[in-house]
């Protein structure tokens, strides 16, 4: 199995080696990863500024490609330039700290998978339920056996797969749930403070409004140490309003 | 009406003005844009570094907020900072250059108006089939039209619209299609260069790798001299292939 492997928190992160090290068991790694962090930049790419390419080593050793821009720009450029043919998965992760309800909006590991999911390629993303103390163990291995899985069994094209792992032992972990995205929306906080200078500048923070507590929505399951795995589509047309749309008698618009 | 506008072309551009002048007949404008060109950030946003925000004149009256953001940035401060109520509608453009099929990924403009939706607002994106001598007229004309539609009708929860606008004379344009996002990916092409002391660097380009031949397709239809509208939902589940996926028996997966 030949595997890409990228993240959003960039090539030097704990998260992206403990997947390494895990998925070379089953197969050929490539990584192609950002060079610094790059959380929250969405499906963002890189169109106005020059992509930067280095090797990057580990322990002396060639680890793989550092590249100045997005999850979405690596995963670009490693199917377009470094690959001469499709790798046969995307793996975008481990990221730290969950990527579940309206994050797969703002998420740079999430769009990683959606943009292999986009060239044709099955994709998976897989984040960790904590922001500190992560243990990357048990996601990193269930994330090596849910490859083998989707390499077997294929995606339907242009769907991938969206797993959220609680940080927990595996012996907590009360198994795998297949999920819908939760729909919350995440308020925008912003703190308001003064810079050195005494300017005012803001920071932004985000909360969800709430939880829909369905043990069949991501955020819920994964608050209860069930693993999410959350299939996810790229048509984003809603066809059921496409027919009241239809009332609304725009043909008639006329100038 | 209260309308917010915002894009990612930045708020010195043409698009937003043009837009906002025929906003302003029908209702009150409050302008959140970024302060500078944004395109193709996607939804990203802005959580490692400050937001300022700056009063924007034009013409030496005040005219809008400029924020050192992104377009979902934009809608967040407005809707959790600027704003007392939400407003009865968000329209981010108009965008120089289209954001049909895959387009709505890697959009700012786009993700402007889903930030609306997510947060419960109904919202449009309007762009502009051209990057060259683009006329706004008719996009802003029709623009107004399509707000009064949404205002009396409403949009489904996290519903938007996103409407694509050929660069034509209204004479030339053969009217409103409703249309489905296109699925055809946009291949990333580098063009590798080097740098004034000799370095090596890529820049990215994309081009569809084929066009969908069918009316009821966004590109094909604004190809073709109509305005598409896509209804846009924001729940990516795939719910047929949970179905198939409870098959894949993860939950009997153990460590």
């Amino acid at each position: 199995m030949r595997i890409l492997l990228t993240n959003d928190d960039g090539i030097y992160t704990e998260g992206i080696f403990a997947l390494y090290r895990e998925l070379k068991k089953i197969g050929s790694v490539m990584i192609v990863a950002p060079d610094s962090e790059r959380s929250s930049v969405g499906h963002g790419i890189t169109l106005a500024y020059p992509i930067w390419v280095k090797k990057i080593k580990r322990k002396g050793k060639f680890f793989g490609y550092g590249i100045s821009g997005t999850p979405a720009d690596c995963v670009k450029f490693a199917s377009s330039v470094l690959l001469k043919k499709k790798p046969d998965i995307v793996i975008s992760g481990i990221n730290l700290g969950p990527n579940d309800g309206c994050s797969v909006f703002y998420s740079g590991t999430v769009a990683g998978a959606r943009e292999g999911a986009l060239l044709g390629i099955p994709s998976m993303a897989v984040s960790l339920n904590t922001f500190t103390n992560p243990n990357f163990n048990y996601a990193a291995t269930l994330s090596a056996k849910l490859a083998m899985l989707i390499f077997k069994n294929k995606l339907p094209p242009r769907t991938f797969l969206n797993v959220n792992v609680p940080n927990k032992k595996a012996s907590k972990i009360k198994g795998v749930r297949i999920t819908q995205q939760g729909n919350v929306p995440i308020h925008g906080e912003f703190t308001k403070r003064k810079d050195p200078n005494l300017r005012t500048y803001y920071w932004l923070s985000g909360r969800p409004v709430g939880i829909e507590k369905d043990m069949d929505i991501d955020t819920f399951a994964l608050h209860n140490d069930y693993v999410s795995v959350t299939p996810i589509h790229c048509d984003l047309t809603d066809y059921d309003f496409c027919r009241e749309l239809s009332r609304w008698k725009m043909r008639s618009i006329t100038f």
